[in-house]
């Protein structure tokens, strides 16, 4: 322990807070801070403490989000760049250890790789960064410095566009810090994607469900549907193993590179096109179209807790029709990447579906996130993304 | 659908074991019978109707078991041999599409593959089959011949020693229906292993984890602590990758034959031996001894609903325990085989441990039995296997 430095300021939070805090939760909110001193800087290094001036962490200071404190360190010694350069070098060699042979993966998963809202996504030699927190936002340049000494990457770009900056009342942007070649081409096992790190969903490409498009690759057989394509991440794996794909996908600009994907990998059992997948999976239905593997793979369909009914909704029906256009001894993967849908909900969707079309379903994994996007646990918020793969017996 | 033949029986059951078999439930308790014929034998094929007499559902009956009824099909139609025989057929063809080149699994799943309460695990070229239910019991003969006959075995060994043959009012026993030979060398990824159908745990090995070892082994690295070795599925996997491996359990014949194992592969750099698993982890732990991979492979804590909070104490303390052994970047992979600790009580189980050591832990996957010992959806009771894997980051 060293003794604190003279210039770093004191937050004091309330025992709610200091329980949180002391429980292993990275987020303070505003509503638990019982006083912090006037002026303190959007990104600050503070000591957290209790109203007894008991030590409890260290931090970072926000000034506008909900989230007034995200705690660094349980340890009372500065939050300088030989921390943030550590454990960024942590989770780096995590990664080279655990998806050896990978070239593209996230580098770094906030608050479970100790850095609560930032978000760093490799892709071949380029990196793309998420600062979701003032902290993060405040040191930006600083951190791509140490991205680029420890990865020797040829670019740096902040995808600062998604809504996680509203909650936190930062602008979106998206914003070059290093270099300037912002494509790259990767790969997710034997197919090779590229990505437009300016434009594309998210930093790029859907690195969170590299594991589950190999996954679904190695099951999958017979005539298979993807109804949410986007650029064809699940789609081209399905095509390697079954006899003809059907994707697809209501943006006409992502069904064009699923088929500029296919045909990069020489994939000509693919057949991408636009649509509505909801309606298309009730016509296929009406039409009593049967599938060997079909996947489901929506967009988030509830983002804030008012729409959860909503998308419940939409989960049951799209599900539903998937379970009924099941062939005997077909495999459905169903995923949903709305935080707010629990794994116990999404459960109970599946359980519903399965019940009203009045198919067994046997389930034969419960995936989620790959493991380089993992939860922290005890912070349920950093848990997302189900990815359910089903067979009918 | 076919007229019902003269001779099979009906038996009426409740407004709640209606619902619980049109939802797809395979059980129907005794308590939920309203009516059934006098000296219906163990096993029978009845016609299950509501009290209006509609047709509910093709089943068997059981004259010991809580479970009266095993539903087998929502179609009025005999459930005869050719019925059975497609099951295992199908049951058997999709193992081998999901598990290309293994020569052990689990070819049948009791309820998940339509069969309630009848098991059949493959190691390579002999059957272990297990009888849970009257039905299956009164038809083993059968049963075994179809066996013989799609997969080619050379013997099949009933494994009837289990507890759950108490429940259904079925005797002890293990018993040879065909051939001679009882013992097998089977493989788990590189690793060679041998069993004895007559004589080692459950039907021979612990085919539900392999998937598990195989993982562990993927993600090994450095010292490694297996507490619970049994015949060392774990812990010859993590030999592959670690640096040395200590492999615990209570029982010198386990101990035996993990070493055994371990010279058939070739490794010497694993050390086993006879220890309680709970005194040694806390042995380590007043030593300060760090491990970098640890696996907690308990067997049941918790059989009966009874036993719960015992169980869940002894969870508590060895996770515990196991946390603070872990090294900066380790890896903890904890099991629990109970059926009664459900996904969320394993999850609060881990939750704890963490927050009481103090360390922050990514929940990198949450896997259970592998694909060829899927639960059924809308079945709880058909889930038991929960394996997490952890890393302290």
């Amino acid at each position: 322990m060293t003794t604190p430095a003279e210039n770093v300021a004191t937050v004091v939070v309330s025992q709610k807070g200091a329980a949180r805090a002391r429980a292993g939760h990275p987020w303070i909110f505003r509503t638990d801070v019982a006083s912090a001193p006037e002026g303190l800087p959007s990104g600050a290094e503070v000591r957290i403490t209790d109203a007894r001036t008991n030590f409890i962490a260290r931090g970072f200071w926000a000034v506008k989000s909900p989230i007034a404190l995200r705690v660094m360190s349980r340890n009372d010694s500065a939050l300088d760049e030989e921390l943030l350069a550590s454990r960024i070098r942590r989770a780096l060699d995590r990664r080279r250890t655990m998806m050896p042979g990978a070239d593209a993966f996230r580098l770094l998963h906030g608050e479970a790789d100790l850095m609560p809202g930032y978000f760093v996504d490799w892709y071949n030699g380029v990196v793309a960064v998420q600062h979701h927190a003032e902290w993060a936002e405040a040191r930006r340049e600083q951190l791509a410095r140490i991205l680029v000494e420890l990865t020797g990457a040829r670019a740096v770009m902040a995808r600062d566009d998604g809504s996680a900056r509203d909650f936190e009342g930062l602008p979106r942007r998206t914003q070059v810090l290093f270099g300037t070649a912002m494509s790259a081409n990767y790969h997710e096992g034997a197919i090779e994607l590229s990505v437009d790190l300016a434009a594309d969903h998210k930093t790029g490409g859907y690195l969170d469900q590299v594991e589950n498009h190999l996954r679904a690759g190695e099951l999958a057989h017979g005539e298979a549907l993807d109804a949410f394509c986007y650029h064809g991440g699940f789609s081209l794996q399905l095509a390697r193993k079954a006899t003809h794909v059907i994707a697809l996908d209501q943006d006409t600009a992502a069904v064009q590179r699923t088929l500029q994907n296919a045909q990069r990998n020489g994939l000509s059992n693919l057949e991408a096109r636009a649509a509505n997948a909801v309606e298309a999976l009730r016509a296929f239905d009406k039409e009593g179209r049967k599938f060997s593997t079909i996947v489901l793979d929506p967009p988030a369909f509830a983002k804030r807790k008012e729409g959860l009914e909503g998308a419940l909704r939409a989960y049951r029906e799209i599900n539903y029709r998937a379970v009924r256009l099941l062939e005997p001894g077909g495999l459905l993967v169903t995923c949903s990447c709305s935080g707010k849908v629990t794994p116990e909900l999404f459960g109970e969707v599946i359980g519903w579906a399965a019940q009203e079309a009045k198919r067994p379903l046997q389930l034969l994994e419960r995936r989620g996130a790959g493991r380089d996007h993992p939860p922290l646990i005890g912070v349920p918020e950093t848990e997302y993304l189900k990815a359910w793969f089903l067979l009918a017996p």
